[in-house]
């Protein structure tokens, strides 16, 4: 394959070219091994639930084998995959909000981790009904990681939603029952749901998926993204720069690599760490340059300005710079090739959680209880494999970009407050943006999300999607790997603005002083997006899927992307996937997915591979729902026209 | 394919005949139409974890496509699914015990669930270290219950584990890293380590699957039947019968299928509901007669001795007979295939289940809150349908087998205090069952569990190891669909002892009086046999490891065998599987499994499938523990000689 067909992306293609003359392996070359890709399985129809099978049915009705042994057709088979993939997405991201939870539960003013944003913690209590009078804040946090910690297995009553949820919305919820009980309940009860011989019925199927994936928007992201901010501070804007490029060659450079920010934050501090600077110096290097991947990069980047090396389909090209001396990783999206490929080079690679050990890999567990001595001993390793580079087979592509991160909610508003009239407004609100969006200054916001995915062009798709709506007057929020291929294709840039906006979102983009693509943080933190939409409809006394919003996921390909979108979808939102989700074989489940579950819940996927179509079609979704969103705001705001609203713009 | 050789049983084959004369369609045509099962997914080398996917690999090393797109080997592949198996297979046993844990803790005195066992009640309360004194039945219950649910989900600390683990057992699982945490959370955290990206070890990978296994042995199975105990009573020994022949030409036919008996022993009391008989009688019908099947049969013969009127591979059978009124399922092991066939006959077919819909079945959900209520109206739904049985389509063989069920670890101790020689010996204990082990009285115990899979015969697999066994003085234990093909046999009757059993065991059977094959439940029941296992190995000092005991799956198909298997495994016996597991692509997992586990743990897979020479090598591997345990046991007593045991027998 042409390396240039691969990515969009310059730096990456300079590797690959690398890669492909020093014979070095990545993942399109596996990708090409594999040849064909099993149709049963692309298509959802092979069961292997239980031991009886594998069984493979038709895709076509009434052609071919139609049922598995035990008379399971197409439709439970996909809707029984589609519902263990939001099982697996939404396990990874509660077990994240969880060890985010016992790690507030073990801060303290004298431990390693301790309370950064007392304002944040306060609010969090706040919202758990937690009395902070009289409380020190150590005590305060651990009394409030217990109350999130109790939300993963309580026997008794409902998931606690947060106050951002619309009451409208909670009504759906509550009419599709799909309000979760525990969050680890749920995830035990779709497992006993989609085991043999339980749940054979496709409607009810995705019904049980749409509310396991509540547990984790709503639930373990949610805290997750909240107990960070907590503990490593609320991200406020700052620049960064993304791309290969921030690798430096007289510097020992260190990948941080996974997704939870309890080990990277204390790398980060460690890396400033006298005794580990000096030894950078004795070693030779100039400093240490760390640099993230995939949504541990995100976090680091949010909060301290470390800079981008790439996303997903990085993870390989940073080594082959043959530049890095160690990889250090948490949990997951790690390539298992990454151990074979460091190998290639001086590179170390390690893993740190006991539920991320890859076999060729250097396992150094990190240990949170002395968190800070051991990401030391963890970045002391890389430090010591400066002396192993070899400078003669270092290749870095001189790309990067510049860009502005860091809008938490928090930031966000902080923007807003710019524009907002002092005489007749209130600051600290998203009213302004919510003016924005019933003016129609801004047509709508799209959030783009998730992975990259070798059945597209590498960020081909985000970047497709994201320059065709901000062109749009469509404000952009971005997290995961789309916010890396943002990053790296500058349009996290201020000045993106006047390159690629249309007038109302550049006009916008001007007076709030931000870029038309705002990096909200790592997967975990949609949960800001579901946030800032949850309170914008409810300045509007809108339900959320009346809102003209959307959720775009171009390139995925993680189980995580799959109860992603499920929740987007029961947030009343539509999703739309970029690749296709392994269930076309059923006719079924594809309608219900695609078409009636708008009826349930407001919102629905669209399966579109072609990110320009797409981009089309989500303009247009976009228009039809603001046809009405005016009329119904001024209606039930009780206001008869729009100058009313005192818009900021 | 024949109908002869798809099972064993003489009923089964005569409705097989009737199934290919009228054309309609069970398991074995549906398994023929498959042709070829997928040879990649069989061995456990198609991921399709990630939609970058499917990725199917080689199988054989250093030939053909050897990893994934990831990077991730036959060996990450295969032991990734099998950790997703025990993973469903732990959540479906689990959920169960969760739902027996609700309805104790909604029990009460003028209510629909009553504890029916106060001594059972205050023995686990005991275990769960609570008080009993001065406190209500109906409120140490909800506290008993209470501290169990609190099992499922706590932040902190580890698995409460039964007193009946012996201490050497409980340090090998320390060193191991493999005692649970929560119950739920050990699912949730290998779903998520199972996720793209995380654990790519199959060491790693398995060790996580044997710790999440431990929360459906010593957790939710083990409280699923301690509750049911106490709930619905602890089984005695009963005389039932078993298979087709049970169904009446005359009655209200009702299969209870399933596995929760919430439902069903509402059943079982709606059903002697003067209304319901009257109603019974006006339609016709001589009365009303309920038969099990698969596990909810178990339960209710157990206690009830309703009949059982086969396993897994006959409830298409059972509808066969045209003679059946209502289907009533619960959750488990329900073949989706049967909404299409009893659309063929009058036989209604009612899901009852939240977590087990079915399309084509006819859905009312039970009400645990009204449970009677809940239950008769279910039930009048069959007794209304009697009218519409064409009895010229009636076809019930003429087959039925005698046999005593019910024996719970206190009925068994019940059985034994016969043979106590009361001058020396206590009554009320396991002990001379030890000392039969002991001495070789008994060679040794197996416990034969699972289900039937059209992989094999039906019932061949199960029935010739139970044979072998007891014809070699080992005593047999059975649960779920291996319980119902010895019943089906006879192997349930105390003739059995005659007609098959070697000198020792028959001696021992009749002073015991009971028969050489012991029905102890359902398949969450198998935490009785753990528990008879666990206090045998107290009594003589040694660890479960070391005992002559051996578990078998000849027939299993369900991914709760898996989790069973391991869960045998990692309390250090052998578990043989009569049915490969999908893990035979990958060396290395196979070689864990079968191999290097044992030195973690003590006990390892076999994966035989002629059900001859795994009986061989289970008496085998009986006689080299043997070898060993006399001596060990005697010293670890601080005794000298055998006779010191004063054995009872």
């Amino acid at each position: 394959m042409d390396e240039n067909l691969r990515s969009v992306d310059l730096a990456a293609q300079e590797l690959f070219q690398k890669a492909s003359e020093d014979n070095i392996e990545t993942l399109w070359d596996r990708k090409a091994a594999l040849k064909t890709q099993c149709g049963f399985g692309e298509q959802g129809v092979c069961c292997r639930i239980c031991n009886m099978g594998p069984c493979r049915v038709s895709p076509v009705p009434g052609k071919g084998v139609q049922r598995g042994i035990c008379g399971a057709t197409a439709d439970v088979i996909a809707s029984r995959h589609f519902a263990r993939m939001v099982a697996g997405g939404a396990s990874a991201h509660s077990d994240h909000g969880r060890n985010i939870a016992h790690i507030l539960h073990m801060a303290g003013e004298n431990g390693n981790y301790k309370v950064r944003d007392e304002k944040k913690l306060l609010e969090v209590a706040g919202r758990w009904g937690i009395s902070t009078e009289g409380k020190s804040i150590d005590s305060l946090a651990h009394e409030v990681a217990e109350a999130a910690l109790n939300e993963f297995g309580k026997p008794f009553g409902s998931m606690t939603l947060p106050p951002s949820v619309p009451e409208q919305r909670k009504k759906v919820w509550e009419e599709n029952k799909i309000v979760p009980r525990a969050i680890d309940r749920e995830v035990v009860s779709i497992m006993h749901a989609t085991t043999m011989g339980c749940t054979a019925d496709a409607d009810s199927m995705i019904n049980l998926a749409m509310r396991t994936s509540m547990t984790d928007g709503w639930g373990g992201s949610y805290i997750g993204t909240e107990f960070s901010d907590i503990l490593f501070g609320t991200p406020v804007p700052r620049e960064i720069e993304a791309n290969l490029g921030v690798i430096q060659k007289n510097m020992v450079n260190i990948v941080l690599h996974g997704h939870e920010p309890s080990l990277s934050e204390m790398v980060v501090l460690a890396s400033e760490d006298p005794e580990i600077k000096t030894l950078a110096t004795k070693a030779g290097a100039e400093g240490i340059n760390l640099v993230g991947i995939c949504c541990t990069g995100n976090e680091v980047t949010m909060r301290h300005g470390v800079k981008i090396a790439g996303n997903f389909h990085q993870q390989e090209l940073a080594v082959l710079t043959g530049a890095i001396e160690a990889v250090i990783v948490d949990v997951q999206c790690i390539f298992p090739a990454l151990a074979n490929l460091t190998r290639c080079f001086h590179t170390k690679f390690i893993t740190t959680s006991p539920l991320a050990k890859i076999t060729g890999a250097t396992h150094i567990e990190f240990n949170e209880e002395h968190a800070y001595e051991s990401a030391k001993s963890i970045i002391r390793e890389a430090v010591e494999n400066f002396k192993n580079r070899k400078q003669d087979r270092v290749q870095i592509p001189q790309y990067k970009s510049q860009g502005t991160v860091g809008y938490s909610n928090r930031a966000i508003i902080g923007q807003l407050d710019r524009v907002v009239n002092s005489y007749t407004d209130k600051p600290g609100t998203f009213k302004p943006l919510a003016d924005c969006l019933v003016s129609g200054v801004l047509r709508g916001a799209v959030g783009v999300v998730g992975c990259n995915n070798p059945k597209v062009k590498s960020d081909y798709g985000h970047l497709e999607i994201i320059k065709r709506m901000i062109a749009n007057d469509v404000i952009v929020v971005v997290t995961g790997c789309a916010a890396q291929a943002a990053a790296k294709a500058g349009l996290l840039s201020k000045d993106a603005a006047t390159k690629y906006c249309g007038e109302g979102l550049r006009k916008v983009c001007e007076l709030a002083d931000i870029p038309p693509v705002l990096h909200m943080g790592s997967c975990v933190d949609i949960s800001r997006i579901l946030e800032l939409v949850g309170e914008v409809a409810k300045i509007l006394h809108l339900d959320m899927s009346e809102l003209p919003v959307i959720g775009a996921a171009p390139e995925w390909m993680s189980e995580k992307a799959v109860a992603i979108g499920t929740y987007v979808v029961s947030s009343g939102l539509d999703a739309f996937l970029g690749v296709v989700p392994p269930v076309t074989g059923s006719l079924e489940v594809t309608d219900i997915l695609t078409n009636r579950i708008e009826n349930w819940v407001g919102g629905k996927f669209y399966f579109e591979t072609d990110p320009v179509v797409a981009a089309e079609k989500m303009l247009a979704r976009i228009e039809e729902k603001r046809a009405k969103v005016e009329e119904i705001a001024l209606q039930r705001m009780n206001i008869t026209k729009y100058d009313d609203l005192s818009p900021g713009f």
